[in-house]
């Protein structure tokens, strides 16, 4: 539990209406129940599917969905496109293929952006996805404003109903949160070191390695010593790493014998 | 076929190389077969596996990868994360959880640019994805570079090792892509009207309604033509679009009667 109390709030703290998913005849109960669970995990609730093909309820589509039950027991079931998008103010309809409908075209991610902006102000919005055999004919598409389709591989392109539905309820929970992850490195927990606390690192690694000679020649010691740094430098140390580190470096010039697992020839360290 | 030629170029053209996709210890031959068809989606062909429960190959796999075969012939199994991650450069841990590994937390499409950036030189990169059932332990998390995790809703965190990689493989896809969409709306073909086009459809529509009172107050008259030519300026309408406007008003100027399927109970258009 301790590690996911650092879950952070404003991974929670989403303000914008979520979209409506409409499916348009869907064959399979997985498939729904799939495209549920999808949905749960960017926090969209609204399922609504027309003509399904074995009805509703469905134990498949239950099943599938895992813990989505808040998102099954809520499904609307409709006869026709045009009644599952009575209320909505904004309609994307996906599709894979280029339509003979000439409505503006959006990735998943542009999609968002709008759907957001009129989610924001309470604004109802919806994805309609189509049959998993050939997705929407060009009426359904019609009735839609505008067009989602997703920047597949062309040569490969075959997204199921839920997957499509992954991305785009994916690509909406990013932006109406800002892309606020569930949890972040967090650097109360691992500061930075001082660039004091650095740089003495650094001289108590060199005034180690001049001791054992490691510089040879003398002229590359300066290109030497500036790669070191750099390494370390890179790594973008935190107070506690610094002196993780000033003690291997004080063990090991001090040659400490210790009990090993598994000892290797000699202790040559030099 | 002739939807399809209208399949973009750009959508096409990716020169930077995709990352690999490495899953530990993966238990179901379901998932595994899932995970390469989103990959094969999104370009990515690279599929690693380590210690799959029930062995390789695995029927189950190949079956649920649908068309992805050449994904699927092309997995390499290896008996530890380390020796699937041996020629990678740039490792991305996923992780549902925050974790003890102090690692730079990134979302799929931070993940993304560096990944696609490295890949533009010839990189190689990887995303490892854990088990089913708990995903990967620190030591394993330890030996990538950085962590990856979803924009989840943290009250419902149900994503399964498929939908993450269709995730990650998806946000690739578009930033090595520069977004580019298989098919976009052609102004080629639907090119806007000019203003002057415009403009004489507005007058023709007023005049009409002119000629039938629809104006009433008189003093109303520029309020609402204000409101008439603000919904036809947003419907962005091509040529043809204000040619079929102009035909619709004519039509119903001159009261034309067709014969109409389902015959209203009176002509009353006024």
């Amino acid at each position: 539990m301790s590690k996911n109390a650092k879950i952070r709030d404003e991974a929670r703290a989403i303000t914008a209406k979520p979209p409506a998913v409409i499916l348009c005849e869907p064959q399979l109960g997985e498939n729904i129940g799939t495209a549920a669970r999808a949905m749960a995990n960017f926090g969209l609730v609204d399922l609504r599917i027309v003509n399904p093909r074995d009805g509703w309820p469905s134990e498949k589509a239950r099943a599938a969905a895992s813990r989505a039950d808040h998102v099954i027991d809520h499904v609307q079931v409709f006869d026709s496109v045009e009644a599952a998008i009575a209320d909505l103010q904004f309609v994307y309809a996906t599709t894979a293929r280029s339509r003979e409908v000439p409505k503006p075209v959006r990735g998943p991610d542009e999609a968002a952006h709008k759907a957001v902006e009129l989610g924001e102000k309470g604004g109802a919005t919806g994805y309609l996805f189509g049959r998993e055999r050939w997705g929407l004919n060009n009426e359904e598409v019609a009735l839609a404003d505008e067009i989602v389709t997703l920047p597949v591989d062309p040569d490969f392109a075959s997204l199921n109903i839920a997957q499509a539905v992954l991305v785009c309820a994916y690509e909406w929970r990013k932006t109406a949160g800002s892309g606020a992850l569930p949890f972040i490195l967090s650097k109360d927990e691992h500061p930075p070191a001082k660039k004091d606390d650095v740089l003495r690192l650094f001289e108590h690694l060199e005034s180690s390695l001049d001791n054992v000679n490691f510089f040879r020649p003398p002229e590359r010691r300066p290109h030497m010593v500036r790669t070191l740094r750099n390494i370390f430098q890179k790594a973008e140390l935190s107070a506690q790493e610094v002196r993780t580190l000033r003690g291997v470096i004080a063990s090991l010039e001090k040659r400490e014998t210790r009990p090993r697992k598994e000892r290797s020839s000699s202790d040559d360290e030099t």
